[in-house]
């Protein structure tokens, strides 16, 4: 939402006319960024899609750039299944595999990649991208913590640097240099991170 | 060059008048989009900066996603200084280093991250950035070639992982996250790839 449009001025109440249309937005935005190249995209569309007036989005997200970091938004205050299998290792791999299915699954990946091709595109969206991963990060760092309860780690540690550490070497395939991600990249990225963790390259006391 | 356009029909000797031209219009292209926003860059203003007739760069590069594509190339070719201080930690180290410097120094950023950030708004840009980074990776392997001379790491070592591995965290949080990138993270990804190499992770071999 714009700056200048606090929540109290309109009904943001979970269930409220205002939540409803922002959830219609986002889909809109989602269908319309998965299914046309970015320079096609309009507010215009959108509004179509949404069964909203361009009017209201225009003063609620601004343009297209603000419909694209909410939805991103959006995705971010969705739960994430965090992995809980009881041993770091484990954990560490499922959270990187589900970072390459998610991305690579002919299925599954249209919709995000589009999300995070289309923020990279803005100032807008790559704040929303910042706010979305440090979110997702400090989710993650709970495999940190629980690990540091089962005593495989020791209490300093930076949890989110560890997630990071872990799912960084995909992303950068996925969204810079354009390289394949396998099965093995996935598991090597997640095996890296656990050693590094282990070595306490990710403590944060020095 | 777009495939239409094949070496012998110019004159491509080096010093020739065509690569004089292609280096005017890379100078140009990397001016313009080092001073602004991709949404105002023109292959008029290039022409005009380069003293290049228009219809020329749009004959041999399509367009302004061609010629951000072709000053990537062309900074691909350039020769690039691969450390070699006689470990393969120290290598690693300075890898890495000179990736944050470059893209967090005032004086050296601005050009190589819009650069990038360009190329990564199009297709025929994220292609240039694939073959970009390919071409680094590779180069960059010496370091790992280096270190199984002087017999660190055994001989089936996939050098470009092990360089990609300690540089992937720091593309990460410039061109994705939008994370801080600082001293700190630069020494945890080269030791993290050092730890990873010397476990085996990035053996070719299964």
């Amino acid at each position: 939402m714009p700056a200048d449009q606090p929540p109290h001025t309109t009904a943001t109440r979970p269930g409220g006319r205002s939540a409803r249309v922002r959830a219609d937005v986002v889909a809109a935005t989602l269908a319309e960024v998965a299914e046309k190249p970015y320079e096609q995209l309009t507010v215009e569309t959108v509004a179509t899609r949404a069964g909203v007036h361009k009017a209201t989005l225009y003063r609620r997200w601004g343009g297209m750039d603000g419909l694209i970091a909410d939805a991103l938004a959006s995705s971010a205050d969705q739960a994430w299944p965090i992995p809980d299998t009881g041993t770091l290792d484990e954990d560490l791999r499922l959270l990187a595999r589900e970072v390459q299915e998610t991305f690579t699954d002919p299925e599954l990946r249209t919709t995000p990649t589009a999300l995070i091709s289309a923020a990279l595109r803005s100032d807008l969206g790559a704040a929303a991208l910042n706010t979305f991963f440090t979110a997702r990060h400090r989710q993650a760092a709970a495999v940190a913590d629980r690990a540091v309860e089962r005593g495989e780690l020791s209490a300093g540690i930076d949890g989110a640097e560890l997630v990071r550490a872990a799912t960084a070497p995909l992303y950068h395939r996925l969204f810079i240099t354009g390289e394949p991600l396998d099965d093995r990249a996935a598991e090597r990225a997640a095996a890296a991170a656990l050693l590094a963790a282990r070595a306490g390259l990710f403590d944060t006391a020095d």
